[in-house]
């Protein structure tokens, strides 16, 4: 017993040490933050705890590790070195332009699932892959996730707590690595162990106060997390920042930089060491696979009347018979959204988030790592509460769908709380996004279908009213497409979403004045069909957007981009909702918006006039 | 006693039948969820618990009450009908496109302060108002707030109760009305009152359970809860959905919509009422102010280097010493955003908001409401987490000042979790926003003054790293500005933050190719200078922006924007980080993704060349 708490001591001076070196080398980082929680590494790694085959990272029986403090990379990196994934050469690259060993960490060096480093994402991610353990692939893998004890301020730590605790993820352990220090100061809680402890338990967690430096106390706590069933066990670890070196431990005003005397630091931790720990092999095993029943994508007549949000539902619900591998997850509001046909067809693969958006979203990522393709679903305007883990999905490199429902001010006497008006720009402006809105029912189940195999963050915008199937059940439907919904080439008008009708009631009315009108119907928002609106500005010389969005970022700018520098650049006019809107029916709305076939003919014939005047 | 209890329970059913009347007129809204809190509002109201100046709505005495369960407006105005703040015939208005009373309460019809609507915001802003009760105000008034169940699954809740006690909000008072039912199952808690309790308590409130229907019950908390110092308290009150009508008391499916037969369930509840309470009086008082002793904004000499953070940290210090309205809160990133100096210099109006970025934002907006000035800020790249509560901040018609620092890949070798990158599509897609990026520290100081006067959400975006002074102190800066940073006419280059050195360095190069570029500095993203912008597009015939930030939604976009309609539309070639970046310095990130001088000069010359040629 000794031996061994001598060894995993050791090696928790070398995790130490292969810090301050990582970040001495790059002349930045956080070491200090990474020496607080170098013991637990220690013997997570050297106790048999962590199950990881190392000589193949995608073995799907391997526990997880997720750095939720991403900023003690370092001592990430240097458990990768310990566990011989990555030799002490690569380990010395940390922050080179060149290196796969970024600031916080990403999944470009496997084993890493996830892009961890805005504080508060990385428990609610490992919930994610819990919920996936347990209910999806059916293995017996655990997630162990370190957590700093500044995140604990952040409110999603607490969506992650209940949710792990409702869905009884035994197979989920916490460690946070109470250093007590900030970045500028002492957290709320400081050291008080037993303020974090009950909050664990209000939440329904099994909580162990430890020494965050005694080895066997640590060792004994991860038997116990080990051993818990039926909740998730929180190990409370007291830690010193910077343990182990005199000139910065538990000092303020160290947090984020290398230390100043590496070398003299690396001297006090007994100088460098070169142990490299045989991690234990998981158990074998295969993941569940769900049998898909068969069938067939829904399909509209031209003419019927359907809202997309329905449309949506359906699809999925018939892409879940269709494939084993899709499931769904929404935010208690399945009935608004529609995901809850999926929820009655494909129980098993459907999974309630309740009112805590940034905790779905977080459990698709976590879903997507073990090969799921989720689908989140909510009122888009509230994806808007989840954008931080959207953001940092693209940086994971994850491939979600979400579905937001009630865009815009067609959604009537809710108000502007509920109407989604900045999604179209907030999901643009999201890495590699894909991002549509189609404006009947067939459009949105070849787009939902589509999305299934789609890489990235893609998100499709679905209508609470009713529309008109315009788009034939065969024609072709895909990402970057458009459609012709009107031909013509005096003015053309770009909709999207609940404006094609107007638009073509607009150009009806204009073709009344003599105007012809191509109208087209931009469903695939981005990537956006370029060749089409090109197309548009050539022959007909002058163009409309009209959107229910604000104006900025959504499918006007949209539009212009892609004719930024085309050889015909058409003046064009953007119609988008300007002021704030208020309660009212959908049409009093679109037309105080200004986005009405009114409006829409109205710009348009001014835009034509002007041409021919 | 008796008869006071009658009374209320009176007033209660009153509050039940008005929430009926008025979404039966309205043909929607949520009634059953307004049902559930009637007795806690009625005894709130008789009670003399709130207090209230009705015939002075903005008697700054006044106590605040803020609906965080923002769906249940029936109550709410049938609340202000009970309180004499409008008439029944008003309250028969609810939802129509005329009236103040929308589908969520805005500040459309005083008293509200905030728009609610978003779950999980009322609380976190109660809490902003509250701390300014406390700090800033100094004035008695109590904060009341009513929050549903379902919400409490919102980490931003969380965060408002460890923000609460941390500060001793013993003026804030938040009462849980636990129907159980959210809109389509039960929640994870259900009738559990004890789990409620047991979580308020471990972020330590003081919690009291009763039984929300028993009005002498009721009574006894609100008294302990305004006899409790040094620590919030909160009312767990378990009530039924829908209570008092059989055919929607408690049962599922009832959620958002108006009773199937409202004649029937007035008629149980005991027919129409007209109760009007008399509101007790607050204390009279005026709120504190901070003197003001006076000093000048800092400026700095062309030529010297400086970063706009640190002329961030300066400026806003001079201001808070200028103006005594001004106060600071950041989100435990203090000494990298540089509101430290801000905190130094006037440490009782500084807020230490921790890593809690929602409740960050929340409490500026309920600053605001009692008419402070407050600027609060974070990494850029973090305000993406409280995107939602910005959102609604614009629905609340909210002034609120933010700054990101460490905008886009020049921050180097953090990595991408903490590159803002869609900062500036995020926030120009914030309806009656303010978009600034100074390049310089004088831009920095002059626009920081501006947005202290400035209506709704304004941005600042500033830099990690020092960039070079070239706005002389005396020059004008402002809103909607812009800055010609090097004439030419064979190319424009617009440039913001720390691409303008980047194009001024393009430019230099471009002069030994013969070609003579106008440098624009468009520090105003939104507004943007148009007139510059339309002059440069006539006089240079083609443009390239260039911007530290996703190509979708930023500066390139907005330049678009201002030339869509313009005479003149040159081409406008967009540089904008267009790869996933990663760790390293920032001249190699900046190359890599091709916005630097080389990159913004090899745009040029083709462009140039194109038009010659």
């Amino acid at each position: 017993m000794s031996a061994e708490s001598d060894r995993r001591r050791e090696l928790g001076q070398q995790l130490r040490v292969d810090s301050v070196r990582c970040s001495a080398a790059a002349g930045s980082g956080h070491p200090t933050s990474s020496m607080s929680a170098a013991d637990l590494m220690a013997v997570l790694l050297d106790g048999g705890y962590l199950r990881m085959d190392t000589q193949d990272l995608r073995n799907p029986a391997n526990d997880h590790l997720i750095f939720s403090k991403g900023h003690a990379s370092p001592l990430y990196y240097s458990v990768l070195k310990a566990a011989g994934i990555i030799d002490d050469a690569e380990l010395l690259t940390f922050r080179d332009f060149e290196s796969r060993l970024e600031g916080h960490p990403t999944p470009r060096i496997p084993p890493t699932d996830v892009a961890t480093g805005s504080l508060g994402q990385g428990l609610p991610i490992a919930v994610g892959v819990a919920l996936a353990g347990k209910r999806l692939d059916r293995l017996p893998y655990r997630v162990w996730c370190l957590c700093g004890d500044s995140e604990m301020a952040e409110g999603s730590i607490w969506e992650a707590f209940e949710h792990a605790s409702f869905n009884e993820l035994d197979n989920l352990t916490a460690i946070i690595d109470v250093n007590r220090l900030g970045q500028t100061r002492e957290t709320m809680v400081g050291w008080d162990l037993d303020r974090h402890v009950r909050r664990a338990e209000a939440f329904g967690w099994h909580a162990i106060a430890i020494d965050g430096h005694d080895v066997d106390a640590i060792a004994a706590a991860f038997d116990e997390a080990v051993a818990t069933t039926g909740t998730p066990t929180v190990i409370v670890a007291r830690t010193k920042k910077g343990k182990g070196v005199t000139a910065v431990e538990d000092q303020p005003g160290k947090h984020g930089k290398p230390l100043d005397d590496p070398e003299a630091a690396i001297a006090e931790l007994g100088g460098e060491r070169d142990i490299t720990v045989r991690i234990a092999a998981p158990e074998r095993g295969d993941p569940h696979e769900f049998s898909a029943g068969g069938g067939e994508l829904p399909s509209w007549e031209v003419g019927e009347q359907e809202a997309t949000r329905k449309a949506y539902g359906e699809a999925l619900t018939a892409l879940g018979g269709m494939r084993g591998d899709v499931v769904a997850l929404d935010g208690e509001v399945s009935n608004s959204t529609h995901s809850e046909m999926f929820r009655e067809a494909h129980e098993d693969r459907y999974f309630e988030m309740f009112i805590a958006e940034q905790q779905m979203v977080a459990a698709a990522v976590g879903m997507q790592v073990r090969g799921w393709v989720p689908f989140a679903s909510t009122f888009a305007a509230f994806l808007t509460r989840a954008y931080d883990f959207i953001r940092m999905a693209a940086v994971s490199r994850a491939s979600i769908r979400l579905s937001g429902s009630h865009a815009g001010v067609s959604i009537g006497e809710d108000g502007p709380s509920q109407m989604a008006l900045e999604d179209l720009a907030a999901f643009r402006a999201v890495h590699g996004s894909t991002v549509l809105h189609p404006s009947d029912a067939n459009q949105t189940a070849k787009l939902v279908a589509a999305m299934a195999d789609r890489e990235g963050i893609s998100f499709i915008r679905t209508l609470r009213g009713k529309t008109e199937v315009r788009t034939p059940p065969g024609e072709d439907v895909g990402i970057g497409g458009s459609r012709i919904v009107r031909d013509g080439d005096d003015v053309a008008i770009v909709a999207c979403g609940i404006t094609v009708d107007q638009a073509a009631a607009a150009a009806e009315q204009l073709a009344g004045d003599g105007v012809a009108a191509r109208v087209i119907d931009a469903y695939s928002i981005k990537p956006i069909d370029a060749e089409t609106l090109r197309a548009a500005a050539r022959e007909c010389g002058a163009i409309v957007t009209v959107e229910d969005h604000w104006p900025e970022g959504g499918l006007g700018d949209a539009v212009l981009e892609a004719l930024a520098e085309a050889d015909d650049r058409p003046p064009v006019h953007k119609l988008a909702v300007g002021d704030m809107p208020v309660s009212g029916s959908p049409d009093e709305l679109m037309h105080a918006a200004g986005i009405d076939a009114e409006a829409i003919a109205g710009a348009a014939l001014a835009l034509a006039r002007e041409r021919v005047g």
